[in-house]
């Protein structure tokens, strides 16, 4: 029998925050893999009391070294690819020393900024290692955001771009006025002083933080609960949505 | 103590879709308020079999007939906003009618193209009924098309737009390359000829459909499948993501 790979979607961060379909694709494998960060990688207790708490056995979690990256290349996309390569010749090497069907765990839904699907699709196009796979979408950090400050992620009937730290810009420049940001390793609010904002960070955890307002009001708040959860917490994590105010027109006089 | 008025996202359509947080939410409420779209309602089954495997005893629902729509109007905003009002009028009425804590069920993610966050915030505006609220998140159909396709829902760093059936036309005017589109009620793919489409619909359920392809070579899959699911199930949703292929710059002679 063809062995399983299981893409599993395991939510924002709260234990609780998964689906019934997730915790039965967590219980039907044989073991984990899961990209080591380091010893201090933040979520590592995290995924610790989850399937602590889902599972009554817990099976061995492989923690495969992360490649190095280059955070500063010139070409982004093609560190990326590359970066991906790597991960792919060391997934391949646990799938060959493993037997088994295996879950790849995956915070929030693989669906979003997460590189889990196409490093397993390279591991298969390598060839070494044959298997079916599958995907179990999970509760992603943007869907909490918008639970957290209950709000609709868009105006009526209205578009949303959902786009990352990096392009937030360029979203705007191009007509954008619903921007959703994922990814945002720092946070550049300049020429958005009259949008509103609703950002959040680790979402989900004990340490979750909201702030919403006018960004020239809140800019600060939210800036010094940046700095404030990185201190007491050790890591940070956060999305926002940016809408512009509508234009109010003045009948005609 | 302040009732508690609780909306529920409860996932595409599957039972097992559905988070553990949300089925605790289920289970705390003293009734539910449902949207009644008449007798032929092709979620009522649904909704019953997801409450049925999830809760030992379930609460009433209480079904409210869903004010009548102007599906035609010289102005959409407008004539959703009073649907909008003519629902919070309803759900007021059966509030008041009723005690305890309520759960609002909502199909997918209450975060998504779905009225019943905005419609709270009416019934709640409107002074009459007084509660706490909160929203628990669920998986989206766009999340479903993805897990199901096993794809990313966007190029390396690149940005989604999502948007409305009606809305498609003008976020590729404005140059987005990748969008996702929910709430399709018909389907107009030209000027798409040569994008690629993943297609899915009644995702979750047992007559889940996918397409995947070049448009030019799927859009004929895409309608028939359209045709055929609507004949045998008797109702359709659908979602899509196109992206445009990348062009492949010829390297200088």
């Amino acid at each position: 029998m063809t062995r399983l790979i299981r893409v599993i979607g395991i939510g924002a961060g709260h234990p609780d925050q998964v689906t019934v379909e997730a915790i039965d694709a967590l219980r039907s494998v044989d073991f984990f893999v899961t990209a080591d960060k380091g010893d201090d990688d933040p979520l590592l207790a995290a995924r610790h009391a989850l399937l602590a708490r889902h599972l009554d056995v817990v099976p061995r979690v492989v923690a495969v070294r992360d490649p190095e990256r280059d955070r500063t290349p010139g070409d982004y996309g093609r560190a990326v690819v590359d970066w991906h390569d790597a991960r792919a010749e060391a997934y391949e090497r646990v799938l060959l020393e493993h037997e088994g069907d295996v879950g790849f765990l995956v915070w929030g839904d693989p669906a979003f900024y997460d590189s889990t699907i196409r490093v397993v699709e390279k591991v298969l196009a390598r060839g070494a290692v044959e298997a079916e796979w599958d995907v179990v979408p999970g509760i992603s950090s943007l869907q909490m955001l918008a639970a957290r400050h209950r709000i609709v992620l868009h105006d009526i009937g209205q578009p949303i771009v959902v786009t990352t730290g990096r392009r937030l810009h360029e979203a705007r420049d191009a007509g954008a006025d619903n921007i959703l940001v994922m990814l945002s390793s720092t946070l550049d609010l300049e020429g958005f002083e009259d949008w509103d904002i609703w950002w959040g960070a680790n979402l989900g955890t004990a340490d979750e933080r909201l702030v919403s307002g006018r960004v020239v009001e809140v800019a600060v708040d939210v800036l010094a609960a940046r700095i404030d959860v990185k201190a007491r917490v050790g890591w940070i994590m956060d999305a926002y949505l940016l809408r512009k105010r509508a234009v109010l027109t003045p009948p005609p006089a």
